[in-house]
């Protein structure tokens, strides 16, 4: 209930960064569908740390075992649990830290909430969980392709004060993978990796902004009142790791606008609905219109940085604490498969709640 | 499932803008609370149409019954159900737009979606359900009081390009209730109100943010992956008619910061933790530090407007639709309730779900 | 969730035994299916008190109101709320048992559980609830019925000692309802009949057995692991007020076979797979195999008898309690309709969830 | 969902019979409990192939790894996943029976459900999939000793036409594991073990019963209207291979009463309310009352037998089929932990059910 994510194509995960190993149990997953063993691991790559200079410098080769649920390369609709062992451990490293609750973190709210806490790396606090959500939302992917030819794709848009400056229409998963920080405008891409690159000596961190977008969603997607599409988006999105915010479609510029500035206009062609402009982000009463889906995630910097901080220990006591943990000065390159891959199982869940009432 | 908010503390909502009634069962309902009947009725009366010339001008009073799950004034432990009859429902106002696709509305989705749709008012669709969320709402709200003292007061900071100017810390219930727009800031209510009026002539509508706080949230409140307070609290919000974000903290302000610009330090005083700052909105990894949470919510413009625009019909002709349907020129200020009830509801379902493992 | 019942077809259920009213809300409906309202309020009448001589005095006429989900006689994907006033609510019979905690009720319970308790009646413990789940059993049957041709028959099957001797095979609604005992065999239900009369005579009651029998299920139902056919069944059924267990098939008379003696053979004829013997109750493996689904229900008898028996207050001391109230000396032949319910419930939802990963 | 049982504490399993490994995440932990390793795996060697010459032959030891939600012995909060890797799983063994629907299994369901199957073994649907259920029952066992003291407690009490004459109240696990048969009652037992032999010579196989008793079951545990405690337990039972019935209390012997001879007598004695006898199994009104929870699983034969039976492929061809894999002739004497780990898991979800409403 706690630890699990989805009504019928359901994930679970468990581990912690410094223990044995991260893994994740997907079930609900329908029978019959390639498993692309390949394909998933190419994901949890783009995740994994360590893959340019601008990331951290644990090295995990985030190697996926899977244990269950795939019989001669097809899915049997059994539940799929996949693995990854932690390799790069070292809890030595956070010896110091067992007796900080460090500014910006979970230190705080998990001694105040269990009483206890795991402190090495952050225990299952750490950002390392997700790459369970990689490997999951990467076989949602895969089933949504491979079902429904669905696309899903995402990329930084903003990094402090630096804005891609892009058609959403005409971005490529080329355009992304070109380069390190995975920004298709290749003039910001360059001044980021700068900035990253000179924030990471100031001892510093950044946050920024990362836009997704998925084509090919079938109208339909989404339940009308709590369970509408936008609101499964942002409980996945905001539970991600330093997410602080998320807007669907134009988002917060709609507040300031007027009706007739926002209304999207509907029209017929090709035997089908259409908006002329698409300000809702392909959702309307919670439910997908065929559209493209499109919204923006806001990450706060990170918040293990090198240069010294107030803080306190678990008993109150004040101490100065600098980070000298393996950490990434900005988190948005790494976070790009982890908000597709929420946004794959978020689709594939509510493609499934909508097809059971289908007759 | 489908038309059902949280996991514990249980909300489940029926029925349509003109049907026969809306209604709300409460499951999960701690026992032995008072029940207060007259601050849900007057909860919903901060919500109900008519209220002032802002407002659609249907008529309902939206009296409550309450049909079960009360003994001697009491919580018993059993489920609260609430109705609300539907007494200004002309289904004949509607008759013109049965055969239209109106832009910005759920017609479109709710046809493609289930290949039928209730036309009269929206239907299902219609922001008249939220009326069951805000029974439901002061319910939990006044459970919360009565049990750990939580606040919950929400208020309207933005319309178009007008933005209210004050300190959270000092907003109370009676400044925001001071006046028809609900903004404390009574300046910027009367540029709000007069701005409303105008758009209602014009035949238009306006957008808007609202932002919600909460005091004395006990801090361990949230799961830590997926259950975190801002994802249930983004699930809620998210779900609510004509929202297009949500934001905690400095939320997207976040994103163009440095890590040491951003970190709440940490500090002790009077026997427990306090940050210098609250950029974090108090959450820190999901779970409330016990600092004041607060969030921005982002209201697009009422999608029906008297001006006239183009459309289609279920057949794909096209037509040209003028809305002549009793509407809100702004949602914003009916929309305030609304938002403290999801906020209460989550935040007393995320209570119990803490305290069921507590030992 | 404590009062709802159902993963994607869920029923929710409210109301007390001398409250305003009981009833339900029904999500997940599969829109445009005919919403066959006499049909509902038929299954009411089966199970409405006072249809005979062998029930309660207690007069409802169980007037069913539906408030929500259905436009113009078809189901449209909202949820189905509907309504029944409690009419013949006496509080005043039941001032005497305020203060008892009479045997074999929740009384002693629900006092436990929740340091108080709603005595009228029972208050939430009474079978009234069940109505609820006759309506929302009803609207199952009838989509079921719509879709898939399933058929749905219990009856009484055993009272105290007397059993019928019935093929199941062979048993009709009409030889169910020929009798006010709903049992198919014409001399046992004048057996039970008579016995019955004699029981409330002498202030007593009795338990007996239902069987309930479904055909054309397809193929397919049930989840292998946790969510087995039966499983489902078994939880529904466990769930009515007074059964203390359940068998499937042989049941508990295959625990004492041997293999050879209790495997049904496998064969295959006219296009489709059949087994020589149905000893499993059609499920194996927990899914329905296409055969009859069959399984028998034991009730204990009625906990309100007129003898005197010894019992206590809530403070501990002892009294001597004999009921007044109206109650039925035999629950069975108004559990019938129950049993149906339930079991529509369950195979709707299992569909349900079977479909939602087709493709 | 599918795979997962319970609200909170939720347990979740994965793997297959000749797949890699086999395991489990128990989500819902409270925190700060002992971890205790020692029991887990001495429970799982209660329920190990090959403890006894009564069993299968499969040579697996079942060593249990864990890798995840414990830090320093304690329990976190976070979720506890467990794995246990298969060893002995020789695929060659079944290669005779990909191509046949096995009488009394569950390759015909899986087969028409899903389209497909994993062969080997059964796939998903062998029992061996329990010993991940033992593992989570476990853990939920060793923290409701801690917590609450609670002492559950099963035995084999009936096999084919040979019973266990015991009194619940004077069993103890030293008289249940005195035997391989695990029957309190040493005479039957003896008996018992005869029969399994001979059975097993004739290529045959037994069912019977178990009897499941559980002691300081605090009162309250249950909610009233679907999640009785009997409902939950059912619930957890009729999920085991080769369940077909479940009873509580005197059970089907109840339907054969009258309420005056099945009532239990209250009464007030050393500060808390006892009833006189236990007719209803410790449960009123689907809430435990504080007194022994008993209840009784019927299991049939194991359907894998060594004598000749008719048959069909997936393609509906007639064949003969006789079982040449490893299988237990009477899976009785291993299914009692497993009768033990599914009640503590459904006490432990109530008990935390329960507790999330207390104030």
């Amino acid at each position: 209930m706690f630890n699990s994510f989805g009504k019928i194509f359901t994930v679970t995960t468990f581990g912690e960064s410094h223990g044995p190993a991260i893994g994740v149990v997907v079930d609900g997953v329908p029978a019959g569908f390639a498993f692309d063993l390949p394909f998933i691991q190419s994901e949890l790559d783009r995740r994994k740390p360590g893959q340019s200079s601008l990331t951290t410098s644990r090295k995990e080769e985030d190697q996926i075992e899977v244990l269950s649920g795939v019989f001669e390369n097809k899915t049997t609709g059994a539940p799929v649990a996949m693995l990854v062992r932690n390799i790069d451990a070292k809890s030595g490293d956070y010896n110091e830290i067992r007796e900080i609750l460090r500014p910006g973190h979970a230190d705080l709210t998990y001694f105040l909430k269990y009483g206890t806490r795991d402190p090495n790396g952050g225990g299952r606090a750490s950002a390392r969980e997700t790459l369970a959500r990689v490997a999951a939302g990467a076989l949602a992917k895969s089933i949504l392709n491979q079902w429904k030819k669905i696309q899903i794709l995402a990329w930084v848009s903003e990094v402090y004060t630096i804005k891609a400056i892009v058609n959403p229409a005409e971005v490529t998963l080329e355009m992304v993978e070109s380069n390190p920080v995975r920004c298709p405008d290749p003039i910001a891409a360059t001044k980021i990796e700068t900035l990253i690159t000179e924030t990471k000596k100031e001892g510093n961190s950044l946050g920024g902004i990362i836009t997704c977008q998925t084509l090919n969603v079938p109208p339909g997607l989404g339940e009308p009142i709590y369970g509408k599409l936008q609101a499964w988006l942002g409980f996945a999105m905001l539970g991600i790791n330093a997410v602080k915010g998320i807007e669907f479609g134009d988002g917060f510029e709609a507040a300031k606008r007027k009706g007739s500035e926002n209304n999207d206009l509907i029209y017929w062609e090709n035997d089908t609905f259409h908006t002329r402009t698409n300000h809702s982000g392909g959702i309307l009463g919670g439910i997908s219109t065929g559209m493209p889906v499109i919204f923006n995630v806001a990450f706060k910097p990170t918040s293990t940085i090198a240069l010294e901080q107030e803080s306190v220990t678990p008993e109150g006591q004040e101490v100065n604490f600098a980070g000298t943990g393996r950490h990434d000065p900005c988190v948005l390159p790494r976070a790009v498969p982890i908000v597709e891959s929420m946004t794959a199982i978020v689709l594939l869940d509510l493609l499934l709640q909508h097809q059971s009432r289908q007759h």
